[in-house]
């Protein structure tokens, strides 16, 4: 299995083209798709015995995949077609796959009230032995009351997509009452209007909530050409292993990287290498799931990250560059919780945290949602995190006497220049170029070419929904 | 020392006084106030080494009271002269009365940041040996702009009453964000207007919390006669040893005590004695801090009480009646943690949970802001929490069969008649009787005298803030 990272180096000069074609077209000792389903079948096979040379254990002792077995398919498929159907949304479906892969591990399918009052009370699951793993995020699926009535007494159901083909069932279901209110004031702190999530996946949602174990039928796939970046936390343990990684540091991104974050992932492995650690491999893992109108799309970030990577800024023999599925909640210090917790079972020990992870502006009033610092001390409070080491961001600013990212010396502070997220955006938008060594040029050329793509609102200028 | 029961059990026919007058004039054997010195000096040169034999542990291993040694005192009070000051609040004078005797061991002070935030995000302390302990509700002191920049870089500061008189020294102080929107949302689950803690003590409080270590000089007392019925959890411990109590089961009420209540209590005795227990005490723990506006005083619930003890439906043998200093919070799931928690600290390893505990109406919406079970399971299932036996409330209604209250018996509904806190409270207040056997004579008549001492509203009704 190849890395994106590894593909870069092994072809120098690669025309952007996964984003049409889901067949990658590099050498053939390069071809994803295959190596993964001969590692796919033989995981299954040996899913009980598996073992990831040291690296961290998932939550809860081993990595919880739902997938029926390819003999059982069938079966399942004419199953669910004789119990009632639950279509899902998007982002619905973008949480099977997570659950589907083992992200949320040791979940074994959507919440049952048990498990939602434990995540929005204590941000934690006990289990039976009375260990204790985190779990920030309620991980729920939405039912109204049509379809709760169509469900009856039925113990289980069918989740389907939008085609209708069926893409789950939900088996020894729980349905409980969707306390709307109380899920957003105790999942993002403030119950104001205009939270992207909340918006589009729990106002007009159902007032009930179904639980129960998941069974998937079929792998999550979305045909947008990055289907094969999309590597699931087995599929990463077995790269790491494969790489002789002793240590695998995470960073979970939705923006694009410049030279800040990489200077940032680089000193990284250089203070893991002073550590002791013989081969750190840096897991770069940009958010895959639903993200609000005014970020940058995934294809377009891929693409970013491609050109970065293609510029040699990061080691591409110590780099995994994969997607992370899940959507984003923008809930800052109970969100970063869940990046943390799903690359552990990913095979991560230590996680870089930045300032404000997850966060975004208040919808409502003139300052950020959360405090900038609070996401990092949760983040190492947190029950179930204990094992994971939480690496604090180090300030990176342009430093105008080296004309390059560096990280920031407050001693000479007239020497630095912070280009926020929005000022980057805005200089992209302008088809401005940011001061030399802020971002590869080819990197820079891609987010260009976004804004350019974008059809310009009535005034001439691009719509921009939520500062972030 | 005396419990209220054993009190009553001695004294046949006591007029209601203690209310008034703060020394009780019963039998010399009685003279609670002075033996509770004496205890409380012997306590304090025995602090580290005191065992209190088969309860259950303090959280944190040990009771942290927080005063000032005696032959301190003059130098503290002399220290608090000369450092900024803040003047507390009714409610602020409750928490430190609560954190000085230890009900929320182990902390030692107002709540510092990383305290706050594992209250609010995970409702547990993880102390430094790695062990869990509950806390779920702040424990914080607010500042504003001013009071922040009179303390300015003094790292201790003295806490002084109404009067100015000094009452403790909070040492090694950390001054952080009051997040008003973020601490409600997570405490209550909403951010409704009208929740009553949130308008009495959080709205026009500052925007900062100041949290440390504190030492206390003189115990908080409120010399309306109710005083010697304050019992700190290690007075109660003792009082719990000295009976060779090998349980202790908690009831935690704000209102007036029915024979419901009477008979779930009895009941729960039955219970333990069947479980194989020999001398199972009651601790029947009435709150005793803020309450809204539209529940019964404490001063007209303990005269109630007394009356219900009166009349024998509980054994003073067994009983033990105290005052819990807690202000409430009414945040139903979240607060029915600290309840529990402060009770083991007490020496309580059997806690009864009742239907939507620490509950009431949305304050905005037609409905109860929490649902009636989550009390219960949130309890369960709270980290900190896992030794702590809970019993679950049984329904009790008033059986018409019997013209007594029972266990609901769902097969012979129509022989129950539910008599709700809203319907008690309107009876009491028409001056209407309740069906026989529902509440002895003399409780039901103090009911009644309270209500007629109010001051009607002008439309003959006496007014009634929030329904619960």
């Amino acid at each position: 299995m190849a890395s994106m990272a590894t593909l870069f180096v092994n072809s120098p000069n690669p025309s952007y083209s996964f984003s049409k074609n889901s067949k990658p077209h590099f050498g053939s000792n390069l071809n994803f798709s295959f190596s993964v389903q001969i590692q796919n079948k033989k995981m299954k096979n040996h899913q009980k015995v598996r073992i990831f040379n040291g690296l961290i254990e998932p939550d809860g002792g081993k990595l919880v995949e739902l997938f029926v077995k390819e003999s059982q398919k069938d079966e399942k498929k004419k199953e669910a077609l004789s119990i009632p159907r639950i279509k899902l949304s998007k982002i619905d479906l973008q949480w099977v796959h997570v659950l589907s892969e083992g992200w949320a591990s040791p979940l074994n399918g959507f919440m049952r009230e048990s498990e939602f009052l434990q995540t929005l009370h204590f941000n934690s699951l006990r289990l039976d032995d009375g260990s204790v793993v985190n779990m920030s995020v309620p991980i729920v699926l939405a039912i109204d009351d049509s379809q709760k009535q169509r469900i009856g007494e039925s113990d289980k159901v069918a989740l389907v997509d939008a085609d209708d083909n069926p893409v789950a069932i939900l088996n020894k279901i729980e349905i409980y009452k969707h306390n709307k209110e109380e899920r957003i004031a105790r999942t993002w702190g403030t119950t104001a209007p205009g939270l992207p999530y909340v918006d589009e996946a729990i106002s007009n949602a159902g007032n009930w909530l179904i639980g129960g174990d998941l069974e998937v039928i079929e792998p999550i796939k979305y045909s947008d050409g990055l289907d094969r970046f999309r590597m699931s936390p087995a599929e990463l343990r077995e790269e790491f292993t494969k790489r002789n990684a002793d240590a695998v540091f995470a960073f979970q991104l939705r923006n694009p990287v410049h030279n800040g974050h990489a200077l940032l992932m680089t000193d990284t492995r250089r203070r893991l290498l002073d550590m002791g650690y013989k081969n750190p491999v840096l897991l770069l893992h940009p958010l895959g799931g639903y993200t609000k109108a005014d970020d940058v799309p995934l294809s377009w970030r891929m693409r970013q990250h491609e050109k970065v990577l293609e510029d040699g800024v990061l080691d591409p023999e110590t780099t995994v560059v994969s997607i992370f599925p899940s959507p984003m909640h923008y809930a800052g210090p109970t969100e970063v919780q869940w990046h943390a917790k799903a690359r552990i079972n990913a095979g991560a020990n230590f996680y870089i945290v930045g300032r404000d992870p997850a966060g975004m502006g208040h919808p409502v009033e003139k300052r950020d949602l959360y405090d900038a610092d609070h996401g990092k001390k949760v983040l190492s409070m947190a029950p179930g995190l204990e094992r994971l080491n939480i690496l604090p961001f180090k300030v990176a600013a342009y430093d105008k006497t080296q004309s390059k990212m560096a990280f920031f010396d407050p001693s000479r502070a007239q020497d630095f220049v912070f280009i926020s997220g929005t000022k980057m955006r805005t200089l992209a938008k302008n088809r401005e170029n940011p001061p030399d060594g802020f971002m590869c040029p080819g990197g820079w050329k891609v987010l260009v070419d976004y804004y350019d793509s974008l059809v310009p609102s009535e005034n001439g200028r691009v719509a921009e929904a939520v500062p972030a």
